[in-house]
């Protein structure tokens, strides 16, 4: 029994806390802590004020990231296997626990990696997580074009490695470069003055490579833009024709209901007519007896 | 008795002022004096004219001047605390007011927001407000994904603070001079040839850091871009389902009133044939005496 | 009568001359010859081929010049006063007698604007027409927002002129300097590392000038461009919307229609009820006499 | 009899031909051979991984490329002359085909050109291929505004050979080198700084030929960008409005049938009096006998 009240008392400690945890009050703390620590860790980035502040930055910091801990656990401890399967909760979990990774080889890369944490605004606040959700689901309706666009990209520099490789090896010496180089000119960044002159002042029909690629890459982008407002836009329209068509039905069961209520009236009288009729027909039975 | 008089005079006063300010010929002054403005404080940036007839443009300046301090002083007058509540009057006011601050230290650049006033167009013309309006109006419903935007944006400039302060001062020294840097590359100017390669010299996988940069800031401002039109084709689809479920209840309506009158008509001839009826009742009660 | 005789030949003449202008073989005879003129006047630009076939090329231009010079008089001679009425007959005046404006002095431009008449290819061809047309109708329903961003840019010029024309004579010297400076900032081509950032090493805050301009010069921009997709979708939803409606009010009178053809019926049936009555009350009033 | 026989062997060896390369698993195949060479032909680019494994690299490369080529003779065999009236076919056959071609004069270019093969996943993914046929199927629809464009931009380049040629002989020195020029600028790279700021310290009025061109570039190729917007849209809300009128079509219907239902119920009623009149007038009949 002991036992039992043991657990009662564990399940009753652990409905508090994901009551406290669930509250408005405690997510408004954790996201004002968010936001601290998002200062604190642009404070981070001055030399200067670490000179003088250093200490004190490091230390609440360090309280933060307790604090942060202290939370992602007790969430582990409350939702136990639901929490991996949140996916916003995955990712809170791996933004606070990159802070405890031992930063001692690539340090400096673990140190940038912690204002990550900063994210979690995204992830705490409903209306952004909302935003962040609308973005990400915009994703899978592009995937398909973005695949053509990826083949015709590989296809194109690896016909640009042939092509240039000896001749502008910085560019398109291997195919990693030339991948880069290529997404340079589809940004349309610097891709003439650049690129594409100095190669066509050892290859002149460099252009004929350059152009096309210009004009095919940029359209199936516009078509891919195009693909996220049609989405949009179809998922709008498609509530709007819904709506119109309640609308229709409302209507024609209002007219039916009047419909229905005008016969039920025509009915009545019908109803007296033949029993007045009936009436009739039974005095004349008895009259001429 | 007298001081009701001076104060009915009064109201008659600021009620015939308010008419004054109010009319079509008053408005179309001030515009005119606000265009010939742009056109003279234009003419301020040239040198040469400012030698030959910098005292005569000094003293149309200051006298338009003055009648757009009168104006203001007027409708302060006239409307007292409605004034400030209408931020088209508050923006007049600063943008005139501020030529009256004495530009002592920081000269030029109190003497170039002056043109600020030529934006009084804008105000005191309808429609140009309206148009202001609109643009002013569409940023709302961005503000959600434009505040995820900036997440971003901050998180990316305290790393590339992290990473790069070091060995590109000048482009990521602080975290001012990384947030600066990345807009750049937001715009998409000189990304490449102009930052990104020279950076890859010292880090060869910088490009991991600024191409997904890229495809995420620029996918996140074209879904930005997208919500501005989709949301004004929401309100205008939105119009034409309301105009559709107009249409449809008044053919609703003239459904039932058409079913109505054919059921009055059929009632009427029920009301003939039960008179027919009754009437042949009544015969036969008295017949058969 | 001889006159009228001539008036009326005159009259069959201009007639006939009128059938064969507008004449679809007349017409694919000019568009082929502005073909040939476009040919011919790019070939000019060659250097090469001006040595070997320069009067060939010479003599062919100077025939079809000649042709489009009385194909435009007679379509003034047949048209008259209509002719200046329509733009895209002026239009067909301008960039044909262009040719014939002496070229003494600036040579090279008038030579250069030969070239305008291939644009007649828009005007000959309807479905070029068309386009053209629709691209011009555009226009008016973007002035007030364009009138905003010129307000804006002019604003942003003279402010811009006050600031640095004294450090950068080069970008900002003169207003029309800043005006070109700007708009190339507008379009953001080396706003950042060919203007900004040289500005900055004087002026620390200038990005405080050029980023807030950027961000609300392409926001107007991309609300301009808005404006016009919001604008063809409406024309379009609004076409879509009268079907609609029609389709409905289809529906209505043929419910209407039913609805009356089935009272119709009813009411056969009622008289023939009725019928029945009348004879019942007539055998009635007889029988018991 | 034995003819007929081979015959009919033949022609069931053809089916089962086509039974086998119409299979899912026998595309499988074919796609995964695809990706493989595609992997390769990436791989061919490194000279360090060519001089290792280049001998196996070349192997596998012509035995997928002997599987392609007996593929394609295959669907030559089973579809005769069906194979060259399907593009994907024939497409298919030049990317294979093309490595086929004696390497020997421009040997870089057809090993080069042997990637292309690679894009053979977008003809045998049928998602793929929908994708493809989309963005060709948006093609047709802009060809009159693509085409005014054209228009425009050989003019333009022709009055900037004849403007700019003598002095900048590197950008405009041919009608060529003009078109790729004019190109540039209107994709912004550069167009300033690069371009027309060198041109203006020669022509200063060069602004009067760049600024224009770049407004009516840019916006023609918007409305080409709007035009495919709107296209897609229109598509989408035309079978939005049919399904809206089948919706009332169905409403309508429903109605009528509805109406008839309740006239039928009347009509019975109406009977049922018809007969009891009829019986009544019977009865009066023999009654005064």
């Amino acid at each position: 029994m002991s036992s039992g009240n043991y657990i009662s008392s564990s399940t009753n400690w652990s409905q508090s806390l994901k009551q406290l945890i669930e509250s408005h009050s405690f997510q408004g703390f954790i996201v004002t802590l968010i936001v601290i620590n998002a200062i604190l860790l642009g404070m981070e980035t001055s030399t200067n004020l670490m000179a003088n502040y250093g200490d004190a930055i490091a230390i609440i910091d360090n309280i933060i990231l307790t604090v942060f801990v202290l939370e992602i656990i007790v969430r582990l401890y409350v939702y136990r296997l639901k929490f991996w399967r949140d996916p916003w909760s995955v990712f809170d979990f791996c933004v606070v626990f990159i802070a405890l990774v031992p930063a001692t080889g690539p340090f400096a890369i673990v140190r940038a990696l912690r204002v990550l944490r900063v994210l979690r605004l995204l992830t705490m606040i409903p209306s952004m997580q909302r935003v962040v959700g609308a973005l990400l689901s915009a994703i899978p309706g592009l995937s398909s074009i973005a695949f053509v666009l990826l083949i015709f990209y590989y296809v194109t520099a690896v016909m640009a490695t042939h092509f240039f490789s000896a001749a502008y090896p910085e560019w398109f010496g291997t195919l990693g470069r030339s991948l880069y180089t290529l997404f340079q000119i589809m940004t349309l960044e610097s891709w003439s003055m650049g690129i594409s002159r100095p190669v066509m002042e050892q290859f002149p029909y460099a252009w004929a490579f350059f152009i096309p690629f210009i004009l095919i890459a940029t359209f199936t982008m516009l078509n891919l833009f195009i693909a996220i407002i049609v989405n949009a836009m179809q998922r709008y329209t498609s509530e709007e024709r819904e709506e119109t068509a309640t609308i229709i039905h409302e209507s024609q069961e209002h007219i039916e209901s009047s419909l229905h209520e005008e016969v039920v009236q025509l009915r009545a009288e019908l109803k007296v007519i033949k029993q007045l009729l009936l009436e009739t027909r039974d005095n004349q039975s008895l009259a001429p007896k």
